[in-house]
């Protein structure tokens, strides 16, 4: 499937550092990013912006901060067609931390939230888009979002100067039927923006739910190497840019950071599909839990969380 | 989703034996037979029936012939609702080694063949039917079937007596528009008969494919314990009982005998996503290559295999 709007965002280290702490050496970032640039990939999402008043950069590495330094050390002046990206979260981070974009390698800031702060995200967005950036709102936990709230969220974004208004389902519960459903529902309630996924993989959905959206006519795909993420992980971008046939895509040097760099973590640190993770997928509930019992010794007790998960509910 | 017709097959020994050459202990197999007994599973298919003209008893386990008596060892009688399965290959079975289905615990037999051994198939699974078994025929490797092929096999299977025809995606190489193109092309071809679906994990759409096929009318699902299988694996019996809201089916004892027994088989064996079964996938080559290689102590250089893969073929 090939159409020329379909854009990738490749989030390896902004979505894989929360398992990190956003603690990556500079050799690991930079291979990213130069794999991403010479494979076609049209933004790498390199960390987070926030602010020392909201997080500890003893606790946290730079790509939770995103500061212009450590930015540039890396990427130069980004000299590449990828382009540059940053997450926001509301309440993280201060207007006055976001420079002119003259004078920023960024060049796409994404807010995210939740239903309750869509004003706030539109107003910070609006904001971004003032200082020149480009600009996207990530509405999470869609699962849990009701029909009411959501119809409200989306004629709010509608009226809005914001171009882009992503689908984040950050439980990983959702199954291709349901993507479909809620990507017509964005599209219909604004016409001439733009959709986007993010999709994880508590339910081995991520993919499979992207490409879906794709189908729909969503155009801005996240996905990460290797699928690298908190918990079940995420859409890996290797898969993606397999299934797209867009004729600017490579893959030699997606594999070739993956095998120098992403396969490598692997010895610390575990993502992926679990068991605990489709607990929580299939009931609809945030990861917190089995990604505690996955640092657990009692990580394998699969049946023990199960109960711990269901008791008192319906489920058996 | 919940409809009464749909029935899931679990082919964690039989699949999962082509990891470790059927030599399972009796108390796995026991264990997985009570799990899925319990659970709700439909079938469970516990091997290959084959001969030992064709294959050495030294060499392989018994799940690779299903004597009567080593099924008995496990099964007794069968005094559950849950039925056995067992599937032979064309040319490794002889028609008098099966036996009247009342001197049998087996079931049905299902009877795996490529598209042109359709006619063989056919008889094949109409001499299983006349001794008393219910039969399937599993079409392999449909990902390399041309429609002429496909269009005179399933004309074939229409006029048969023969009532269920799989789609078996071998080399985990289809996605859902194409999952869901076959499926209605079985449908339409075969009107009464029941269309199966068989699907490997090599590009993360094993799970979302079978949903697939099951939303497009398919009710015959295989899958196995968590995916157990040749490479990239298979559907995982897990994730499918808990998508399908039969209120039949439960998950306590299909976490505890994944957690008790299958789990613990990735200290020795190893399945399941890895960079060289996408590389097969996408190219729609059959695993063999990629399962080499992954067994080799190159299996992380996968850019190696990748140039291997495609040296000489158009794709970058």
């Amino acid at each position: 499937m090939y159409r020329e709007e379909t854009k990738i965002i490749d989030c390896t280290i902004r979505d894989g550092g929360l398992m990190n702490s956003w603690k990556f050496s500079d050799e690991l970032v930079k291979a990213v990013y130069e794999a991403c640039a010479l494979s076609g990939v049209d933004y790498m999402e390199i960390g987070y912006k926030s602010n020392e008043k909201s997080y500890s950069k003893k606790e946290n590495g730079p790509w939770k901060f995103c500061d212009e330094a450590d930015l540039r050390r890396i990427v130069g002046n980004n000299d590449s067609p990828m382009k540059i990206s940053v997450m926001v979260d509301i309440g993280r981070i201060e207007r006055e931390d976001i420079t002119e974009k003259k004078e920023s390698v960024i060049d796409m800031i994404r807010v995210a939230c939740y239903v309750h702060q869509m004003e706030k995200a539109i107003s910070l967005s609006e904001f971004i888009m003032s200082k020149g950036y480009e600009s996207t709102i990530n509405l999470m936990a869609i699962s849990k979002v009701n029909e009411l709230e959501l119809d409200v969220a989306l004629a709010a974004v509608a009226k809005s100067k914001v171009p882009i208004l992503y689908i984040v389902d950050s439980f990983g519960s959702l199954h291709g039927e349901q993507i479909k459903l809620i990507a017509n529902k964005y599209l219909k309630a604004m016409p001439g923006k733009t959709i986007g996924i993010h999709a994880h993989n508590n339910l081995q959905l991520a993919f499979s739910n992207t490409i879906t959206a794709s189908q729909e006519g969503c155009n801005m795909l996240d996905s990460t190497l290797l699928g690298l993420g908190r918990g079940a992980g995420n859409c890996p971008t290797e898969l993606l840019l397999a299934f797209l046939k867009n004729p600017k895509f490579k893959l030699k040097q997606i594999f070739q950071v993956i095998q120098d760099y992403i396969l490598p973590m692997k010895k610390d640190i575990s993502w992926g599909y679990q068991v605990p993770y489709l607990i929580t997928g299939m009931m609809n509930e945030h990861p917190r839990r089995a990604i505690e019992w996955m640092d657990s010794k009692r990580k394998n007790e699969y049946v023990e969380f199960y109960l711990g998960m269901t008791e008192g509910s319906l489920l058996e």
